[in-house]
């Protein structure tokens, strides 16, 4: 049986190490604040006293700290403990990070896979979890059936960068809609709309895009942009009243100025009665 | 029967027309460019030469044209015709621009309710569509079966400029998802990752937005932002990451930015340990 290792243990963190538990696997842990392994321990996890400690126990040690920068001194502390031991990377950071953090456990005498985890804490240890993974086919092969304990799991590729890029385009689209929606609430606020009031309608919001989403897709991807149902003109001036009724509200505007910013150059490079997809090269 | 007016022949206002004549409504239209209205006119609908004319021959009109100055430029241009008629106003636009619409046609004799379309154009007549209404509950309940052929229409309130906030709060949200999606697709295309291979994991993140945004309403409405599963400081930590990826992409970074600071003034406050809803009083 493959004994594991979890470091890092913020509420990401607790919650792999959690299912593990879960699922009666052996677990040995480790973070900076001792105290949050607490709970795990009375689970039947391990303290380690050092990540080196952590490292030797296992085959494998899922690292998931803050990000890539903590993440390289935790392996750099650890040092020869890091030779034959399988490392997985599941911070969120740059591409170019995930290929540093890999060099670096190389270098070292251990193999590496980089993570992104796509799903809130409360998804882990169902398959409604996502997980993607980056790095040598054969080593997320042995491994699979210790992550779908955790998540579905998808690999994306041997390039160790592949699954970071994914991770910042997600990342990207999931924290602009989530602050989309924060900005909203007190844009609503201020018109006298409650949190409660707003919810069911912006849930309405969230059940259009999947189709948006696929036909941005499909226009980007085939770079044809006409036969608009929804202009940049038309988006252009829908943004003028957002902006106006966010400034109205107190609410920061420039997140709604930038996108009118590229709006505004795709009508003046005259595509305003193409489809807003069109947009997208000014982003 | 009822006789019906629509002006403004753009996407909506054509999706909207055709949905009146698959209804086999008696429909007037009228748009600043004629030939719009071609193949409405084949399809049944009566050409009116002047938006007079048009509201004139109506019962009701539904004037849907790019925003609200243009709206009140064409009720003012109808004058007298607009006594004894009612108007609905469906193009997006702030609340005190409803409210403005509203006293125009009430002191040229007429009623007025306004809409907010909160659904695309391939919505319009079936369920799927959402209009927004606001203005006299009376002359809302008159009106409803004719509502109800475009779309399922919801009545928020008396007070005229309520659609309206509503429109601006949910465009919002609608706007900046779909921006970052765009956004999304040129920093994942700079990393190799095309849109066709990013939109099913796109799917997966709009996928678990009805969860979060129940969370962060019910703790924006209660002001209740401990116990946090994903905190404001890995909030921070994360948008870094997103931002270097988007100056690598050579996208645009300014709405993560305002995203950013909002987050920084929340950690400055030594809220960093707080639920991310935190930051919705920063935005
Ligand atoms: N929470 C979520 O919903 C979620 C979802 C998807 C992905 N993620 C990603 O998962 C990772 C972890 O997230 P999280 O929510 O668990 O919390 P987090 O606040 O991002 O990270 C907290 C963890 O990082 C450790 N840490 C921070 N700086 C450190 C340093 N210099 N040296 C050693 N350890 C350090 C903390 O140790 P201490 O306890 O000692 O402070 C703690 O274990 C992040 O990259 C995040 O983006 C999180
Ligand atoms: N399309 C969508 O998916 C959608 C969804 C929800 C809400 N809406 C809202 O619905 C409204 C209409 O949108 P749309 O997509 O149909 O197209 P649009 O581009 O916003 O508006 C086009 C219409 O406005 C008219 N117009 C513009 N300026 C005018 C002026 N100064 N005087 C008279 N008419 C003028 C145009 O006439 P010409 O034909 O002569 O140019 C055309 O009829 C907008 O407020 C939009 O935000 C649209």
């Amino acid at each position: 049986m493959t004994t594991l290792s979890v470091i890092g243990l913020g509420p990401m963190g607790q919650a792999l190490s959690g299912a593990l538990l879960d699922a009666h696997l052996p677990l040995s842990v480790w973070n900076r604040t001792e105290s949050k392994a607490a709970g795990l321990l009375t689970r039947g996890a391990r303290w380690a006293p050092s990540p080196a400690e952590a490292i030797s126990a296992s085959d494998l040690t899922m690292i998931n700290v803050v990000d890539h920068a903590a993440l390289d001194a935790i392996v750099d502390s650890a040092g020869q403990a890091v030779a034959g031991r399988t490392i997985v990377g599941l911070s969120s950071d740059a591409p170019e990070c995930a290929r540093r953090t890999a060099a670096l456990v190389e270098k070292l005498g251990g193999r590496y896979l980089d993570g992104a985890v796509m799903t809130p804490t409360v998804t882990i240890g169902t398959p409604d979890a996502s997980i993607l993974f980056a790095g040598p086919r054969d080593l997320y092969d042995v491994h699979q059936a210790t992550f779908t304990t955790l998540a579905t799991p998808t690999w994306v590729g041997d390039e160790v960068g592949r699954a970071a890029g994914f991770d910042m385009a997600l990342l990207d689209l999931f924290w602009t809609s989530v602050g989309g929606f924060m900005h909203a609430l007190k844009v609503a606020g201020s018109n006298g709309i409650g949190p409660a009031e707003l919810l069911p309608h912006a849930h309405g919001i969230v059940g259009i895009l999947p189709p948006i989403l696929d036909e941005i897709a499909e226009r980007v991807g085939t770079d044809r942009h006409g036969d608009s149902d929804a202009s940049v003109s038309s988006l252009a001036s829908s943004l003028r009243h957002l902006i106006d009724a966010s400034r109205d509200a107190g609410a920061d505007t420039a997140a709604l100025e930038a996108l009118r910013r590229s709006a505004d150059a795709a009508v003046a490079a005259g595509q305003g009665d193409d489809e807003v997809s069109r947009v997208t090269s000014y982003l």
